[in-house]
């Protein structure tokens, strides 16, 4: 998986539960489970693998554990403030360090010492650093017999104080975090740090080698791996907590954890969201992703240097389209949606028996009924709220400041979330990017979503008209794009400081687009959170409650981008009745290469083709693993019982597709790099003993 | 243009009307006009270039034309059967004829004597040998107040009879044309050739150099030629009429023909049919097209092999998708629109001012009427008779055999038109082709369209159930791919001469499902032929004849893949303030390749890298022109005053795609490559002085 792609799919919730594994007394089935840190399944584990991880085990990796708000997860591997994560978490940072000279992406960068570490762009890291049950507080801001509107209002008042509170008080990041459907809160504090530098990141091509036609494949052969290193005070920070490095990595059969942050999925929905998702929210999302994968490709295919802008764009798309075609072939597969039947028709069963449940019938209903409104909303949403009628960072940057200026005087329960004062410094920092923008990409994308605006709109539907301001797409977005001067980050602060007066005096086309349409766009996204968020949420809440009743509370809830810990064994599986090993080498990566000619994305970069005799071929190189992950993962340390890392996360197979909606350990695998196949690379292709000493000693040697 | 693609394409009519130019007296523009051999504009061509060809040269190149059955154009060069094609053209037969250890397509061909020259599957050949107005004929079996149903009947019957009976009375394959919106009915008769050999084709690289990049693109550098020779009694054919061989090629401002098969413009279009197209056909259209580009792109990134199999697939729906978003940025922008607006005013404004033409409005109120039943009936349309829910040669394959047989029986009149008798050879013929079929590409296709279907109808749509037969759309495509016998051509000859007994009979998983869902596929296509193009085509022959009145009958008939001729001169054009010259050379070829570091798909073939220092690099390569073109063309020869050969047709500029609507002479340009680089090429690059010889002199040297 790319979690920092997926990320922005966030919209599209699928999921659903287990059905009765053979474990006797709970619900769970085999190695599942995203597990909290403030309930880990330590009686599981016992059981299955005769390991009990202690309170300060438990403490001590969830303080080494590190999440990249990009989207992604990563973990501290020195002293000195090393963090180790994907080359595809790192890229969206690589990119936008990228020069036309430089290009850090492509041809990967190694720092020889502090002084070389290259800062990165609008790139924020955050460290979870405790948790506390806010429950109560949140559920007493709602009221009985409240409307569904007025209820969502009470709760959004009541996290945004609680988070600007804890904001006030600790200075740390606060959020506030809705677990099992909204039956649990819980205030999640943050250590954050923005200055973050690159020290090690390999040639991208070896990094995502086989590009996508071995996305979400296996056997692999990836070096999907970068190291980039926190600073505080201009100076490397010092980390109290952090991960050893094993040398030696993981043997087959063996325990392994996997602390990071998955970031959504959706095993508790109803059928009535399910079909939704099959019906209206795949294909509609499909078809956009396919006709941006074409955009982008056709982009690319004309240079060097587009193929070099569109890059993260291109594989992005290919990548969620990927993995949103395996999760439509879960919903379309009868077997798997009867499970769920039969699931839900448990939950509703013991509900109609129980009088303390006799609303859950109807909330099944309510649920259906927001799906419905969803499937209505679903379009224009898309368009306008959720910028697919303004596939532009341009459009991007004028809306976040005309909204945060409109935002500022609100109180802050009035206020949209992401513009909430404890979110202020970090949305500044993405504001004010120097990161370089493409007119001609710009434009390219622009012209081509205002078509699809028009297209899935009408020609002669209002906002369309305002959008393309009597002229074709391919004119006004060029105007939109040429024309407007917030390319330039002094002109994006004088708006921002200027406030509403600065904003409405503007003629900036860009800046005057967006206040055109974001009326109708914020009507629509309140629209979406009332009638189908909240009501969803609170009838989920009902159902959960059925569920808890039956199950217990042993159990785990879905993902939400926030930190989990997942454990499993090193295993392989059988696939069409051929059995496929745990472990390949770098022999397998040289086999490969031969056999597809050497060509693109099959070529290995010129540094693996000389260094080829001094490497030890034997060295294992990318893993599976049973671990429950899903995209968010990206990144994620495995962790053996020492607390040691013994590998990398960077993917799932694709039969993992399917953990959207069921963990499964047949033939769904997690894919990671070997810790033993990173020092090797380190020493022998990079020349970076340096770097390989700072994880063998947890120390900089400087 | 790729002409075979978009002739696949042919059932989205889009097109419209010049509005009126600057010539005074007619409302053609500048070089406009696909004309008909009996209607040819032989003033306009000596008012402006001082040439009058007469009935003896017109006859001469009619009978030199030769269209390719599977979309596209030719002509003879030589007195023994020598046929010239674009390499885009004979990439089916190419494709077909290829074997996993050789490949045509990919790495070229040159036959030296008549003994190597290989045999093409299912490729037919036809030349125009007489024309005859059959107007009246077709006209009078329709009577006044027949119900559309009644009259499409009455007049597909006749025609059907028309054929049947100059086909027994001649032998020569005779189809009735529709012109001027079926204001006059052609009947066509062909000298028919099915045994068709490979003579030349270059590599693959050089004939579609640039690839979808520089597809639609100016200036280019592609040696986009194959030559064929046609046999007949096991020897070359000796043909009357051939084309001579322009060793010098043309001079800039010089006056050209082109005679070709342009295969569809509807440039007479009503607003009402103008906006179906930018609302609903273009929008569905794209995205298939969108779909099937990702995945035939992800299938051929797998392997060599696989990008075999797939290339011309992936580069057919590339083109296709390239010249369908040049459509519909025509009709996003609303400066055309508004032409074609005023133009429509005039029509019916002259219609309100004379009695004669009082039911002129109505007319345009049904066309509108059938454009709404139109956007009803595409999607399931498209689905069931155009084959979007079964992306699968074996389902073709399949249907051809089940209505041939339930076809048989009925009279001409009752017969779906491609069942009646005179195309029944032709039909067998590619029925019982040997060509490879590639399982594993079938299934992907093939679950991709039936997972495409469901989303489109719905699962529980009866015939989605039908189709999908309770197992997932991956799983059951492998069970009717893998499960189908049909994959050989003995079985299905057993089917076909089994007959109705054969068929009913049949547990084979694809006949069944075929039988299952074609009940409803013959209901949509009566729908669609009663509903929309009867009702539509009605009323635009009453709109026609207001248009007649106003401009006279000396205008030319919308592209209908029949024989026209075209003329214009060889001129460069400016864009974007720039001047691009009319020519390239040899030299701008290596030029293009250097700058592009010689990568895919500007990598040069290794002859020609090797071969550089023999060519005279000063040769030009490829020319542009005003002659009006448009898919379909491609292959057609382009022709100097003399009659001879100067260059081929095989592409037009970008600015050229929205021919599809109005002639431009502004920036649209055809493209061709230059006689004289075909003959360089032939000697410096490929040792084939036997062929060039042939050329030159119009005979084969055995």
């Amino acid at each position: 998986m790319r979690g920092q792609i997926r990320n922005w799919l966030k919209k599209l919730f699928v999921g659903a539960m287990m059905t009765m594994g053979a474990m006797g007394e709970t619900s769970l089935f085999g190695d599942e489970g995203m597990w909290l840190y403030t309930n880990p399944p330590i009686e599981r584990i016992k059981a299955r693998y005769n390991f009990e991880p202690s309170k300060e085990w438990l403490d001590h990796v969830q303080k080494s554990s590190v999440r990249f708000n990009s989207g992604g997860s990563g973990s501290f591997v020195s002293a000195d403030g090393l963090v180790m994560t994907n080359h595809h978490v790192a890229s969206d940072a690589l990119q936008k360090m990228g020069t036309k000279d430089k290009n850090y992406y492509r041809d990967g960068f190694y720092a020889k010492s502090f002084g070389d570490e290259v800062k990165c762009e609008a790139t924020e890291l955050n460290v979870l650093m405790s948790i506390e049950d806010v429950t109560a507080q949140v559920n007493g801001a709602v009221k009985d017999g409240m409307a569904p509107a007025a209820a969502a209002g009470a709760r959004r008042a009541v996290i945004n104080k609680i988070e600007d509170e804890s904001f006030k008080k600790t200075g740390l990041r606060s959020n506030v975090i809705s677990l099992y459907q909204g039956s649990v809160y819980h205030l999640y504090r943050f250590k954050k740090y923005t200055d973050v530098r690159l020290v090690f990141a390999p040639e991208q091509q070896i990094a995502f080698y086989g590009g996508d036609p071995d996305n979400f494949e296996y056997p692999r052969f990836d070096l999907d791996v970068a190291f980039f290193r926190v600073y505080e005070d201009g100076k490397p920070a010092k980390v109290e907590h952090y991960l050893k490095w094993s040398k030696d990595g993981c043997k087959e059969n063996e325990l392994t954890f996997v602390s990071g942050h998955p970031g959504r999925t959706t095993r508790l929905a109803t059928m009535a969201e399910l079909e939704y998702s099959r019906d209206v929210g795949f294909p509609f999302l499909l078809k956009r992703l396919y006709r941006a994968e074409v955009l982008y490709t056709a982009f690319s295919a004309r240079s060097e240097e587009n193929a070099r802008i569109a890059k993260e764009n291109l594989f992005g798309t290919q990548n969620s389209r990927k993995a949103r075609l395996g999760g439509q072939a879960g919903l379309m597969d009868p077997e798997l949606m009867a499970r769920k039947k039969a699931e839900e028709a448990r939950i509703r069963e013991a509900a109609g028996k129980n009088p303390e449940f006799s609303d859950v019938l109807n909330a099944y209903d309510a649920i259906a009924k927001a799906q419905k409104v969803r499937g209505e909303l679903i379009k224009p949403y898309t368009m306008l709220e959720g910028g697919g009628a303004f596939n532009s960072e341009l459009f991007g940057i004028a809306r976040t400041i005309v909204r945060a200026v409109s935002e500022k005087s609100k109180t802050a329960s009035e206020k949209l979330r992401e513009y909430i004062d404890s979110n202020r410094e970090s949305l500044e920092l993405s504001l004010f990017s120097e990161e370089a923008i493409h007119p001609e990409f710009e434009i390219v994308k622009l012209a081509d979503s205002l078509t699809f605006f028009a297209e899935e709109m009408g020609v002669d539907h209002p906002l369309v008209k305002v959008a393309l301001g009597g002229k074709s797409p391919q004119a006004r977005a060029s105007e939109l794009v040429l024309g407007t001067k917030i390319k330039d980050v002094a002109e994006r602060k004088k708006l921002y400081q200027g406030g509403e007066a600065a904003i409405e005096a503007s003629t900036d086309p860009l800046i005057r687009l967006v206040k055109a349409v974001d009326g109708e766009a914020r009507a629509l996204r309140k629209r979406m959170e009332n009638e189908v968020q909240e009501v969803t949420s609170q009838a989920n809440l009902k159902i959960s409650k059925v569920r808890f009743s039956l199950d217990g509370t042993n159990t785990y809830p879905d993902a939400t981008f926030t930190l989990r810990l997942s454990y499993g064994a090193v295993v392989g599986y059988e696939e069409n009745g051929k059995k496929v090993p745990a472990f390949t080498t770098f022999a397998g990566l040289y086999e490969r290469s031969t056999e597809q000619k050497n060509k693109p994305p099959f070529d290995l970069p010129e540094l693996w083709q000389k260094r080829k005799d001094k490497i030890d071929l034997k060295t294992p190189y990318n893993f599976v693993s049973t671990a429950d992950i899903i995209g968010g993962n990206s990144g994620s340390p495995v962790i053996n019982k020492e607390g040691e890392v013994v590998g990398l996360i960077f993917d799932g197979n694709i039969q993992s597709l399917v953990l959207d909606f069921a963990y499964s350990d047949k033939e769904a695998r997690a894919v990671s790099v070997c810790s033993q196949a990173i020092t090797e690379a380190l020493l022998k292709v990079y020349d970076a003993p340096k770097l390989a000493n700072e994880l063998a000693t947890g120390k900089a040697g400087e």
